[in-house]
Parts: C-alpha cells; structure tokens; sequence
C-alpha cells in the first residue's frame, strides 16, 4: 500500500505510525548515528500490533503475562524507544529519545535489557532475539501447563529482518520452534529485500517462506503497509496450532523519495534534506521530535488499554491457593527455595564421607537428582549430549508437544540456539534454564554465552569434556584456550570443580546468582573426592582456598583446578616426601577468588613460596596468580597445555603433555633449587 | 535393501562395502571408543562413490583437479580410514588402522588435515565440512573461469549427517551455496533418522528435502543400501545446474541385530558379542582386521582407476603456457609473488611520507587497493559489512553465478559459514582467501576461526570496528574480551596495528604466512600515523617495537596496541614535558614478540622503568608484559576496560573509561612516586 492510499484510508492509523517513523528519523538524524530505514518500514505492522493484538498495560512493564514483544532486528532500536514512549512507559520520555545512542541515556543504539522497561531482551547480534523468543515461548508452555491457563497465557511476538533470518542461529531457532509447536510465538519478518551490502539477492535467493514450512511452521503474508492486511494476518496467526511466521511485504525507508527500497536507508541518517523531503511525503508538518497532541492522546489510550485485562488476571491470580501464589512469586522473584542450601549441605556431607570417585559430570548430575525436585523452576536441556553430559534427572520428564509438563528439554545438535533459548526462558521469568554440551562447544554458543553476561542473566551452562581429559575424541573436542576465552568475559563465573563436594557448592552458587552467568566445566574423566573433611561452609564461594597446607616450612604452593587438584595433591605427597612442605590450592572460579578481599587472597596465596599452577588448558591468564598481584617476584611455573591436544587414551596425553604430579614435583624443586626456565607458551 | 538381497544381488559391491564396515567395527573395538554406527549405515554410499564417480589417484593424493571427498560427519572417521587404507593411499597402513584413536598415529578420533593424505579438512565439530565443502566449490568454480576447464574441473563431494544438519552454520552453507549455484558440490545426507539422544524426532521435524529445495538445491533420494540406486542418484547429481543434495536412506549400524536403527549404534563399541552376531549377520568368516585378497585387489584396483584420467590432465597442464604453469604452481604451492614485499615496502615508503589520519579498516583497504592486483589467489569479501570492513577493492568483481571471474564475495549475514568457507577455499588450494566482520562477531565465528588455528590455514580475518571506539553501536558491538579470547588460542597471530605503516605490515606477514591464520583488529575511528620514518624493514614482524624512546633518563615504558598507541603517544609528551623520560612500545602482535629470542624481548622491555599498558579491553592477558616474564617486581598498570562498554560517540567513551593520556600520565606519576594501587579488573 502506498502513502497516499494508506493516508486516505486509515488517517488515524497513518499518523500514529508515521509519528514512530518521524521519532526514529530524527533521533537519527540528532544522534546523526543509527538506523532509520527498519522503524520507517516496520511503522506499521509495529502500529497495529501494539493497537489491536499485543496485550500490554504500559503502567506495569513488569506484569507477568504480558505478551512479550521482541524486537530481534535491535539496529532497529528507534521503533522500539517510540513505542515505549508513546505507549507511555514511564522511563521513556522525550528527553532519552532526544539522547538517542548518547552516554548516560536508556536509549543505546541496540536495545539493552534492563536500560528502559518494555526492553524484554538485548538485541543487536543478529538472530539472537528471534532464538531467545523460542525460549520465552517454552516457559510459556512450560508454565501455563504447570500452573493453568489462568495465569499463564500469552503470545510471544518477534519483528526479525532478513539478517536475523540469514544467521545460523535462527536455523536452530525455528527447527526447535518448529519441532515443539509453539503455536503461540509469532514473528513478523520485514520482508523488505535489502542489507547492508545492497539486495538481498547478492547474497540468498533463499524461499523463506518454503523454510519456514519445511521446519514445520504456519507461513502467513501480509502487505506490511496495509493495516487491514496485516490485523488479518495476525488474528490468523493467533488461532494457528503451531508457530507462524507472517512475511510483511514492506518497503525499508517507507516514504523517503531517495532512500526508500535502497541499502543507504539501512544505517545511516537520512540527512537535512531528504528528511524534509520525506516528511513531506508523509504530510507531516511538524517539528523535530513533536507528536502532535491527538496522536499521542491516541498512542496513550492504547497504553491503557491492557489495564482491565491486568485487573483480571489479578483476580485470577488472587483465587490461587496461597502456596501457589508464593511459589510463583518466589519463582517471578528468582529467589532460589530455602531448601537449597540444606539439600546442597545434605549432599556435601555424605559425599565426603562416602568419598566417590567420579567424573565431575556425573558429580553434577548427583547434584542435579537432588536439587531438580525441589526447584520446579529448573528446566534443564542438552544439545544433543544427554548421556554425556549428564543433564537429565530421574523427575524431569520431557517437555514436548505431548508433554508440557516435562521439564527436560533436547534441544538437539545446537549449542548455540540452545543457549539464546536459555536466556529468554530465563529472561521470561520463573524458569531457571541449565543446558549441556561438550566445553570446546562454547565456541558455537560464545555469542549467545556473552549476552548472557552482559544481561547479567544467572543460567547455568555445563560445559562437559573439559580437557584433553576426555581422550580419544581428539584435538577438535579437546578444550586448551576455552577456559582462559570465558574468564577473559566479564560478568561470567567460571567453575572448575575437583570433585563432587566442589561440584555441589559450584551449583549452590549458580543456583542463586541474581545476575551472573555460570560455566560449569567438568571432566569426563572419574575424579577422586578431595574434600573427604565435611565443612557446612561454601568454600567455592570464595573462589580459592587451602584445600591441604604444608607440613613443616612451607616451601611450595601448587595452584590448580578440577581435574588438576588430583594431580596437585600427588605432587604434595611426592614434595612433602622429601621435606619440601607445600600448600595445595584449590582455585574453583578465579572470579570469586577476585572478589575477595586482598588479605583473603594473600592468605591464601603468601609470598615467599615458589608456585606452580597445574591445569591442563594454555597458560593465558595465569600469570596473574603466578607472578602475585602486585607483579612481586615470585619463583613461579606452570603445568599444563601449549597448543593443541591430540587423540590418545587419557592417561596416556597427560603423560605426554607432562601434566603429572612428577613434573609438578620436579619443576617445584627447579625453582627452589634456582634453575628458572622459561615455561613454553601458546 | 535389505543384506540378503543385497548381497544376492551385489556380492561383490557387498564384499567391499563390508570390508569397510568390518574395518570400522574392528578399529572402534580395539580402541573401545569410537563410532561405528555411521561407516556400517553410508558403507554402501561411499563405496559405490569411490568405484563409480569419485575421480582420485590414491598415488597421488595431493593431484590438484582431483575430486574433493569431505567427511563432515567426522565422527564416523572409520569410514574414511577404511577407504584411505582399502584403495591403497601408502600413508593409511593396516598398522594404522589398528592404532586408531592412540598416541601418534595418523588415525586420530575425528579425521585430522594434516595427519593423512586423501584427508581434505579436519572435521568433527558438526557443519564444518559441509561449509568448508562450499569454500572449496567456490575456489573450483572461481580457479575453472579463470584458469580454465582444461586444468580444472572437478566435483566437491560431502557425507553429512543429522548433526551436521541442525547446526546453525549449515544454514549459512546452504543459503551461500543455493544463491551461488554451485552445482558441482553433492552432499550425500546420511538420512538415518538418530542421534545421539535418541531418534530424530525428540529435536527436530525439519522436511530436509524440502529445506534445501528452499535454499535453491536440487533434491534427489536415494535407497542408501542400495548400490544401483545410489549410482543413479550421483548420475542425476552431476548433471545438475544447482548444488544437490541426496537424501541416502539408510540404517545407523546397518546389519547389527541388535543395534541397528538405535542411539546405542552411535558413539558406542559394538562389544564382542554383537561384532560377532553382526559379522554372522553379514557371513563374514575373516578375522578382526581382515581383507580377504580378492576384494582388497578390487578396492586397489578403484584406487588406481583415476591414474589415466591424471596424466591426461597432466597433458593438458603442460599445453598451458609457461607463465600459466608458472603462476598456477605458485598459487598451489601458497607461495607469495616476489612483488608482495615490493609492493608493500612502496606503499608504507609514501605513507610515512604523506601519514593520513584513517582509520586503520581504511588503512587495509589502501593496502588490499595495491596487493589483491598482484595476488591473483586473493579472494575477499564480508559478511554483509563491506562498506565498513572495507574489504572490496577496485579490481576484484564480484564473484556469482553471472560473474565467476569476479573475486569478491558477499558471503551474506553469514559470519560462521564465512570463516568456514574461508578454510574450504585455502584447503582447496590456489586461493588465499580473507573476510571480514566486526570484531565482536568472532564469536559467532570461533568454531570455524579454531579449525583455521588447528589446521595451520593461513586465512586472514579483517576485523573491524576493534573496541568502543566504534562507538554509538554499544556493548553488544564492543568487543572487550575478544583480543584475550584470540590471543589465548594457539596458532592464531592477532595483529592489533596502530596505523596504515603498521597495517600494511601485518598484511604483508599474513599473506606470506604459511601455517599460521591472522586476525586484523582494525579501528573504525581515524588514527593518525606514528610510523612517519620509513624503515624498509617489517617491524611488526617482531611482535614489538621500540616505537618512540626516551629522552633523558628511562624513567617509564608505555605499552599499547592499535588505537591506544596514539593514547601512549600523548601519554609521553605529558610526561616528557615534565622531564620524565618514557618509551612507547608499539605491540601490534604479542605471537610474534613472543617467538623473538629473550634477548630482543628484554631490550624492548628492559626491567627498571615502570611499566604501563594501554588498550581498549579488559587487562586479561597483559600481566605477562606488565610483570615481566620471569614475573620480575616491575611497578606497572593498565589503562583500559573492566567490563562491557556501553553507546556514546567513541570520545566520549574513552573519557568516561578513563582511557586518556592524562589518565596514563597520571598512572605513571603514581608509580613513580610510590603510590601503586591495583587496578580493577574484570
């Protein structure tokens, strides 16, 4: 439809769309950075979304069924900050429009969760929003089966571009859509024909709509100018039994006579003139940044309008039983159960005393088997690696089509589609998501991994096979710089168990975090128990700590992590032997070692004594513990990987590769006996 | 087709192919570990492809127009052993295949480049061989319009399975193929319905066929079992205009009366009683390990039967001119021309001269402006950020179904499958490929971007947009962690330059590198020229440089990459105005100063002045610079990031992070008078 036609015809819907399209042109065109094609374009299916389907009170951004909406194409962020403002959320004034992209504002150049409310998710890498909307789907089923329609019940709409589409990620998202029938998620495509780099044809000639189907969804289309097309289209999608995607035929830059239908419409500032020129295509006589009086009375009142739906559901939830209502509210809260921390106890105790020797990820599912029952917003999942990573535990079930109670999900060969899943179950509220895979397979989920971290979103991802460790598989599967990659990344905790004591604390604190990620890397090796003193305290809370001091004059300190600790404590009995009184230092997660205080780590780290670290990864990142804060001398080494594994059985690589307890004893007496030598590096 | 029938109606294909099965079963049984299930189910595809179309001389594995056979589902290495060793490649000896899976042999867990010859790529991690597949029907497609049928003219032919599938990436490797019509690449889809979980459906409902009918494939089937039909179906293939895949219907495990059709039949030895059961099954009277005489002599003889079609190419090579010859083993051999270091000497000569302030991504394209012309194995391209990469130069084309000749590829919204393609191209031989995207979004591409590092493929990756100096676009376009996660990883050369000079260097190394790939971290923001002497000699080569010394008296040494030497540089005109002399220590690449001999590492770095260093990310990794490397007591900081950046134009971020020169000379200042404080870290 095109301007003239859609302004004679629907007047009222034109100018409300057209006010969003002049806020993003000139927030754009302020900022003089940004993207003003996709809001230009996207004006409309936008407009009658928020009008006639999206359920929403702009007053409590917070409601837990709200439809959420998810703008996956987030360089398109000026559609979502108009909304939020004309729709009436309270943070979204004119002001931080008028900050567009500046420092300090909510209104960053992609959308950032937890800058402005209404912001359901950070997007901007291409195909995460639309893979983080298959999540919130899940826990929308997963919920609504656990706890009834009455409170549970809600549509998930996504606007994805063909970017989004293009990503390898949203193939894993729509196969998973896809194979679960999430009939309630809805993703409107703007299908608008252009990318960065000119047509779309220069680079697919994909039938987006055939692929959709092939991956067993409802394809609708719509004319994404014409509002009685697409209201149609979305009260189609609505009723359909399985996900729907509507492509919405629109033009990018609608209205701009230069830039309409062109890749210089995509991402940058139509510029003084073209701006006039476009507005005055539009009719639209006003100043930057005005909406006039009317049409902003109008975006208001659809604001309101989910207010009588919120009071309803209200006294739906108020006729719950009072422990049902507590429930929900302690999962909507993210507060872990008060049963954690004695089950976790629990456990600790009797493993220390039985002192099993198993691989940490068979540690992890005793912790697992354990604290599932008793946290219903669990929802664990694999890519495709249940039986190796141990994920599923004996009361899960299977979330399926014919099973929404089940709380286990497989998620299939797509680690990284699993992960972004993760976080919009996370992010949709009461569901606390773990999911497994193979550590060297961080590498394929790194990218939904780091949005976990800068959202500050508290899932869980168990990273089994953590090291040459897991042997024959070789060095493909064999992780040597993936530890040092996810330390590297701020706001990650990442964990590296010694045993099944270590385990269980490393999952408390993962089970309870309010806004870090956690990465649990575990052997698939079996694993002595090391902790065989029961201690109620969290001692992986502290992130290192003395697992077994010298005897006699402390002479030496050995550093090390999980499967290392073993080896670090036969290089103690080799020292101790011979009279060299050495400190065994377990260094679960370098990041809450950090965390504390500067006596607490020189307690446990003194100067004085040589130091070896041992672990079996690439030294990147060691120094720092090696060498002492304060880059004071220190006879130091290290004991582990310098480039790539290689496919063996396990006991024979560490033998290779030289990380034993004879070349930690050996090195430690180097040092003290004042043979330094340069320690290869990668 | 059931064994009875075939076996009735094709003893001999029968006989072969179970010669294959009966190796994989008998190797994963001494190793017990391993995946038989795979070689037993595509035993017959592969045969009836290695006797009827696939064109080889297993005397001379490295024939450049040979037929390119990639194993992408690489766990099933057992078939691709089996074959080497079976058709007589002289590497692949029957002791190796008794070694699989141990220390030293060829015969690693998953298919290793490297280790054996007829082994095109290494694959494992799941999608990659059916992307570097693309790569190398691209480098075919680019090298037959530009140098001829007659030399070259060959099919790329891939196993894929479920896995492979349903991995992101293979979205991006079918949309990249379908636009690009490469119709001389098959995927044979190992159609048997179960991974390791379980049966297909627990994850996925995706109609194959009809997926990369969407993508612009031709579709064909297959009875996987049945060697008539499969021959037909290869036949079909080759005659088509666009890419095809055939969908092999076959059993994981084939013939196993207990395990066929099942997850068990995956990843698992099959034990001794169900080898036996399963030999029984197939009449197979022979011992483990082997090949009756009769059917080994046919499968040497299919191992020979490509020799004529080989020297009738080697004919056709000699009637080529003797420049022709000259330039092709060139390119074969990934030598550089002689012109590169003319070339690039010329160039840095008038930059030094002229010293522009560009950015150092504007910087890379003067450079590719002047070497692409004289690197006619140079294709480059971007994952739809070619105006921002700058990767495209004036002589190139672009490279499509109309336009073979053309050199420049929009690899799409397509970072994986980009990376991936890359490492086909390279492997294929005769091409040099590079591609670029923003730094960032290496996470996107690290699976693809590690096998490049454990291939020893030297690719280039041109990665802009380096660090809040981007700017506007925010924390999700930032990379902050990304420098750490590179330089963690071994065999990677992460070239950070602070100008064109420097640019130009890094390109010149990374296009003479022969076994090392290169990351180009390259600014969005101008920078101004610090190498303004010219020096004939690559001193980015050294990894690090005395950029500026002091004057006076040594008193500080400031270290910093990329956009933060011009930071470093104004750091030392603050601190030399107030007498206290400072070096500059321009590091464009730690790997490389790392291989310099610890002498020429010290002089840059002598002990004594307090040490300070400047980049744009977090500090992780910097510790051994600052401290020294015998983690000497050095007075040292950082200036730089503790977490996530955030959308502002770039100098305002670099205020408000504190990463200026006063913050620097101030730094230095508190050093030298005593007042050492830790730093925050991430």
């Amino acid at each position: 439809m095109d301007i003239a036609t859609l302004k004679e015809l629907h007047p009222d819907h034109f100018a409300r769309a057209t006010a969003v399209r002049t806020l993003a042109m000139d927030a754009v065109e302020a900022a003089n950075s940004g993207h003003p094609g996709m809001p230009m374009g996207m004006a409309d299916v936008a407009t009658v979304l928020f009008e006639k389907h999206l359920k929403f009170d702009a007053a409590a951004p917070n409601w837990p069924d709200r439809d959420r909406f998810i703008l996956s194409a987030g360089h398109g962020s000026m559609l979502i900050y108009a909304l939020l403002y004309l729709t009436g959320y309270e943070d979204m004034t004119l002001d931080q429009i008028k900050n567009f992209r500046q420092l300090g504002s909510i209104t960053a150049g992609h959308p950032e969760y937890g800058h402005a409310s209404g912001i359901e998710t950070t997007t901007g890498p291409l195909g995460q929003g639309i893979t983080n909307a298959v999540g919130f789907a899940m826990a929308e089923e997963s919920l609504r089966a656990r706890y009834g329609k009455k409170v549970v019940d809600h549509y998930t709409y996504v606007i994805a571009g063909d970017g989004c589409l293009m990503e390898g990620i949203s193939h894993e998202a729509i196969g998973l859509a896809g194979m679960q029938k999430l009939s309630k998620l809805i993703v409107l495509w703007d299908d608008n024909n252009i990318s960065i780099d000119g047509k779309i044809s220069l680079s697919d000639v994909t039938d987006q709509r055939m692929r959709f189907k092939a991956a067993g969804w409802h394809v609708l289309e719509c004319d994404g100018h014409d509002p009685e097309d697409i209201d149609r289209a979305l009260t189609q999608a609505k009723s359909s039994k399985k996900p729907t995607m509507i492509a919405c035929k629109t033009h990018i830059g609608f209205g701009s006579p230069n830039r309409q239908d062109t890749a210089k419409a995509h991402g940058s500032p139509l510029g003084a003139d073209e701006m006039q020129a476009t507005k005055d295509a539009y009719g639209w006589a006003h100043g930057p940044f005005e909406v006039p009086g009317d049409v902003l009375d109008q975006w208001r009142a659809i604001g309101t309008q989910g207010r009588a739906a919120r009071d309803e559901w209200s006294e739906r939830f108020a006729s719950l039983s009072q422990s049902r209502q507590n429930e929900l509210e302690r999962m909507w809260s993210a507060t872990p159960p008060k049963k954690l921390a004695s089950t976790i106890r629990a456990l600790k105790k009797q493993i220390s005393e039985s002192a099993p020797k198993v691989a940490t990820r068979k540690s992890s599912e005793m912790v697992l088997e354990v604290v599932n029952p008793v946290m219903p917003e669990n929802i664990g999942g694999s890519a495709d690696l249940t039986g190796s990573n141990n994920t599923l535990t004996a009361d899960l079930g299977v979330f399926s089509p014919d099973n929404r109670k089940g709380r286990y999900v497989h998620f299939g060969i797509r680690e990284h589609g699993m992960s972004a899943a993760m976080n919009g179950m996370y992010l949709h509220g009461s569901v606390r998501p773990y999911g497994g895979t193979f550590l060297t397979f961080t590498d394929y989920a790194k990218g939904a991994i780091r949005l976990s971290a800068l959202m500050g979103i508290p899932v869980t991802y168990v990273m089994t096979h953590d090291s040459i460790g897991l042997g024959e598989d070789g060095p493909t599967h064999q992780p040597v710089e993936h530890l040092a990659g996810l330390r590297a990344t701020p706001n990650i905790n990442v964990f590296r168990p010694a045993d099944t004591v270590e385990t269980a604390e490393a999952w408390e604190i993962a089970l309870s975090s309010e806004k870090t990620p956690s990465v649990l890397a575990l052997s698939r090796q079996n694993l002595p128990t090391v902790r065989t003193e029961h201690k109620t305290k969290n001692l992986t809370a502290q992130g290192a700590y003395v697992l077994r001091d010298a005897e006699g004059k402390r002479q030496a300190i050995l550093m090390a992590t999980g499967s290392e600790v073993e080896i670090a404590m036969a290089a103690r009995d080799l020292l101790q032997a011979e009279g060299i009184g050495t400190r065994v230092v377990s260094m679960p997660c370098w990041e809450l070692f950090e965390e504390q205080d500067e006596a607490y780590r020189r307690k446990v780290l003194p100067a004085g004594p040589v130091r070896v670290a041992i672990e079996a990864a690439i030294r990147f990142g060691w120094d720092r513990w090696l060498f002492g804060e304060r880059g004071k001398r220190e006879k130091s080494g290290f004991i582990g990987m310098h480039g790539f594994g290689a496919s063996a059985p396990a006991p024979e690589l560490y033998k290779d590769f030289g990380i034993t307890a004879e070349a930690t004893a050996a090195k430690v007496k180097d040092l003290l006996e004042g043979r330094w030598s340069p320690d290869a590096r990668t």
